[in-house]
């Protein structure tokens, strides 16, 4: 059971509200239920109240919605969740992203693979790749995420066991990242619209098979027990999301070297 | 990059049917696609073709989807998913399920805890906790999971990092599990009826809060690059979640034992 | 071929900005496409432009959406609609309303019922009351809309083809609404929280048969050619529909009187 | 109150199962629930039960989802109803349609519009044609719906109030559909694929206005009061819907003779 110290950070609830804090001797956070003095929290556990505050332990979830600098669209824990066991990422997991981003997607696969995986993660943008830096210096619980400012044109690392592509045409990005994924490995790509779901499925198929494009949608329901009815509006779209796995161009042939691999 | 070997469990693909199938020498498949002799296999990579099949690794979806054997309604993949991260379960999270039914959620725990965490699963029909164990057995990747036939009454281990309830009647198991739980612990529930939800939330506000109620709906598509369109159908419903964290009963003073922890 | 003449009800789209006004000599529209004098649409089409303003003639939803005085939670035309149609609500067709409200759905189905149909509106409450009265007087094309201050308690008049209940406990009315429906007339109900369905559903099938409950979930697309994809946000939840067809309550024997019908 | 007489459509329900006949002397129904005489009906009122059966007056969604011979894709009439209200048909109004089909919404344009108004169809496919003609001659309350064997490019007649358009390339047909169409006038367009509605969106603007993408979901429940909750599949695509109005070309002035209209 773990006690609050400097430096922790807290999610605070008031009603509906939800406050990410870092716990600063000295600082106090000022709500709408009054004064709270970070002070106070220290060597306390979560999961308790002060006054009309409650004071939670954050969450993967916790961190990407109310943590996490945005300097990008990010990829929604909705979606982000999905992505991540449908790639089969797990502890070991060594995991290739093409378009860092805010970091949101490289935090929520850092926390899958554990401290024995890694995630190396690609971002051309100078500004993005420094903020998602500092997003991860900050969030991550495990030294496993490599942050690569540049594309992934001349890398050559071990082959990873998963992809994930979330840039503008992933389509131009297919080639390079298959031939740095093993054979079965799980691939990912999210787009926002339709037309590039076309643009993917024209090449996809060259090297990657199993393919499946699908939506998540999430859909929020009031917690009063006499009234259950869902939430009046929702999210009606984050992305589209296109999975597939790598497989060997050619039939297997017995004398073939299997140089695809 | 893995290669197949004896007793392995492998995905085979033809056209738009999955066969998920133990390799074992002397035995073979035969399908539409014609006669495939797992020795053949042996020794090879994954993500080749064998004539028109395509064989794979199967991932944590493919296990859950093909299989496990189900006595009982399964957790479905894109709920598990969602529940799994939900509870910020990662690597050594310790997590209490009541429920196994045919343990596909346990399995999905197991994966997502990694070697060094765990889950403790109750059952109390004693065909569903064999069935379970079978499951668990052939697909678990570590041995993370512990299978308990009987309810929780009387277990009073070290406590949860989370906990997930899946039995028709979730609200007589909150007093319970909430002792068993670490404090701001993540608790979730999965019911098929609104009805239950009514039940749930009757009780669940005392000593737990952050609570949300929700349902994930999965859209698939088509795969057509000239025609992008949803699938004809689709699964309209599984399960309602809801998911709380625990909180403390009383409003903390600094004089009082935190006798809730 | 229509020309917008004094009084008319005309509907101002700008840009994203729909405007609903009546067409008053002398007054004017000012909005950020600049001043627009009513006078001079008078003799004009509809469908034309203004500067940067279009000017349609309003349809059935423009009037619902933005012509509708709202005092109370309105059908929404996407639910509006559906019960119209599913209500078999046609030319002629004579439709009971138990519970007016804004007068929304009295409108749409005076719309759907023609000059020759009939729809008999109660309303208790006496502010909706009013209120609706002026909805009704401004926007019905047709004298076809007969508002009773009250509740049905009291009525005997002809028999209805369809009944449709929008009020808080629909329950309560349906043995009477009943009564007033021919044979196999159809009868809707909305309610927003899966407790009322299950209310109503203890009781509606002693005497309706046929019933089916559902949602109609209404998804918007941005219209940009090159960008196709939903919009960021969505309405999630209206109310439930509730439909049912009136039975006999007996088996029909030849002998029997037909006294239910 | 219509009693049932010789030549009438009637609906049998039986359990979960329906079925739509017409009463022929001398017939009868051979069903799970037994043997039904049509002889027996003649006279009786509708919402009647003999033995497990029961009999229902057909609805216009029972004609299009049991009468109407299909020999297309049909559109459904949660698309149907919405259409029809969306187009603003009420009685009296003319209406175009581009691409008959099977006639499902020419059927249920006809049940709007009314004796008075009128739906113009036309179908080039000969055998689509005759069906539709087959359908529309059976079960259409009124004549009001004529159906021409062809395309639109040499018709001439009165400017219609709404226009709908259910053809492969529906880009094709927007110019001479918009020259049939009075100002202001509504259109609609179904299209099953996203690229589609990309080659819509390309051309539309040229003429016509205030355009929405939109597609409705409906999503049924079970009918069971303690056990509320949505049916196990659903319905996941039929159509995305394409709506606009038309608007002059160009800003109106006022001396300018209005051509366009």
């Amino acid at each position: 059971m773990r006690q609050i110290i400097e430096k922790d950070f807290i999610l605070i609830a008031y009603k509906d509200k939800r406050y990410f804090k870092e716990v600063s001797l000295g600082k106090s956070f000022h709500g709408k239920g009054g004064i709270l003095q970070f002070s106070d929290l220290i060597g306390k556990h979560y999961g308790i109240k002060f006054g009309e505050y409650e004071i939670f332990e954050p969450t993967i979830e916790d961190i990407i919605m109310y943590g996490v600098k945005r300097e990008t669209q990010v990829v929604y824990p909705k979606d982000g969740f999905f992505i991540c066991f449908k790639l089969n990422i797990t502890h070991c997991s060594r995991v290739l992203e093409v378009g860092t981003g805010s970091g949101a997607l490289t935090l929520m696969i850092s926390h899958a693979v554990g401290p024995e995986g890694q995630v190396v993660s690609f971002e051309k943008e100078d500004r993005h790749y420094k903020n998602a830096k500092k997003n991860i210096q900050r969030f991550a619980r495990w030294e496993n995420a490599e942050l690569r400012h540049g594309d992934i044109t001349d890398y050559s690392g071990d082959k990873f066991d998963a992809a994930f592509i979330d840039v503008k045409e992933p389509w131009l990005h297919l080639t390079k990242a298959r031939s740095l994924m093993k054979g079965s490995g799980t691939l990912g790509i999210i787009v926002p619209t339709a037309n590039q779901i076309s643009e993917i499925l024209k090449v996809l198929p060259d090297g990657f098979s199993d393919i499946e494009v699908l939506e998540i949608m999430l859909r929020k329901y009031k917690t009063v027990a006499e009234r259950i009815r869902p939430e009046d509006r929702m999210v009606a779209h984050t992305g589209y999301l296109v999975f597939a796995r790598k497989i060997a161009n050619n039939e297997f042939t017995f004398s073939e070297t299997e140089t695809y691999l």
